[in-house]
């Protein structure tokens, strides 16, 4: 996709045009891993089912969505709703789970990834872990999950297109889908980068400019992280661009990426030294 | 669909639990009407196309889209990406237009509309004016949609389905739907609404009690307005229930809600006389 480029990134407008080479260094989060924490974040669900009338047109649905520990997508549907009656000719579907953007915001700038498949009713012995899997991605279930016209069914997933917003997109592999994990630290990331932002713009300097060897930046601060290191956005003679640094060991929680980030600066400091 | 039932309106758990019928007075917009509306609202859209593989698989992605005049879909698609590549294969699909809900709220507590059809590229002829519907709701566009590799596709309506939440859902004829207009008042009535509670509770209990006959209402409070009427909940002995008046006449614009407002407190009172 010949996609936008050259946004700048807010409040950079005034800095050198270029744009040096990103420094990237240690793990970054595969597409599976970066989906699988999509699908746990503010999103939402869209089925795709194949329309009775007109027959083979495919029919595109609003579907609340839990998914289970093997990244099998768990639907709860009614009986009479049109998509349930759909899959009920024609099993083939997929699943679109897909970021909540703000108002405003380009839609096309949201990640999201579609899970093509069959789906199929859940067998009894399978359905309480079933039941807790949906309840966990759509907890309004609770008041309908037991209603005897609603069912739960399993998404097995057999493809997967991954697209994290403008310019990255891949087909991920299904197996590798399964054996991913979100990431642990998504939900802790934004108050961190607040945090390292507004206390921090010092020791973030200083990773940039010895770890990430960006000896020119003036000025860098707090993109983003992850279970496997922390993104910077370092500002200097050479350009603006991106400074990814890996964590000493991975991380888990809230507390370890503090501990990490002290880590990183202590780091840094020695090896100015 | 069995849907859940018995919510009670927040704020009125210790009213009695009865439930009076509803006083329904004069012309409700038409589902056609209200998913037109809704289609001008804060939405994101989904396109279903039919995969190239998995054969046949429903395929659901992200796609902003406009509506032109007469009803009509206008997508503006790079020739790269997925669902284009289907269409280009298979132009049958769908688009769901879903309301954007509140972070927490009950994903099926959305109003959503599945426009079922067949999409085709634009004829040059017609591309000025597809252009412009695209670029009415979805402006970002305006960044990509002269790019040599995008091209805008008009989705012919052949079917709908109608989804206003939970249990209110129908399928609606086509001709109608190209007919139906969105309401004008859709914008202002939020902050009218607003306005009626904060500052003319007395008057929505006058009209409650006179115009609407639930002359047991000891308080009323202003629920929902569009271009044919105003909706209000009243509560007294009899329950808590809705009460829906005309306006006088129908409204396109603020100051006219405002007028319209002024003259059903005026014949409320003169019919109380």
């Amino acid at each position: 996709m010949s996609a936008p480029q050259g946004h700048q990134p807010v409040g950079v407008a005034a800095e050198p045009r270029t744009s040096p080479d990103p420094v990237i260094l240690g793990q970054e989060p595969s597409d599976a891993e970066r989906a699988r924490t999509l699908a746990t974040g503010r999103v939402h669900g869209t089925l795709g089912t194949v329309a009775r009338e007109p027959q083979g047109t495919p029919f595109a649905s609003v579907a609340p969505f839990g998914i289970d520990e093997g990244g099998s997508p768990i639907l709860c549907i009614s009986e009479m709703a049109e998509h349930t009656q759909n899959l009920r000719q024609d099993p083939r579907c997929s699943l679109l789970i897909s970021e909540v953007v703000d108002e405003g915001a380009d839609p096309l700038a949201a990640g999201r990834v579609t899970l093509l498949g069959t789906a199929a009713v859940v067998a009894d012995d399978e359905r309480e872990a079933a039941k807790a899997a949906h309840l966990a991605g759509n907890p309004h279930a609770a008041y309908y999950v037991d209603f005897g016209d609603f069912h739960l069914w399993r998404v097995t997933v057999e493809s997967i297109r991954f697209v994290g917003g403008y310019g990255r997109m891949s087909w991920v592999d299904p197996a590798t889908w399964g054996a991913a994990r979100p990431d642990p630290v998504s939900g802790s990331a934004a108050g961190a980068i607040e945090h390292l932002n507004a206390d921090h713009a010092d020791s973030l300097l200083l990773i940039a400019q010895v770890t990430g060897g960006r000896t020119d930046a003036t000025s860098a601060s707090a993109l983003g992280l992850d279970r496997y290191g922390l993104d910077l956005l370092a500002h200097g003679e050479r350009g603006t661009g991106r400074v990814r640094v890996p964590w000493p060991t991975e991380v888990a929680t809230g507390p370890e990426i503090r501990t990490a980030s002290v880590e990183l600066v202590k780091a840094a400091r020695a090896a100015q030294a």
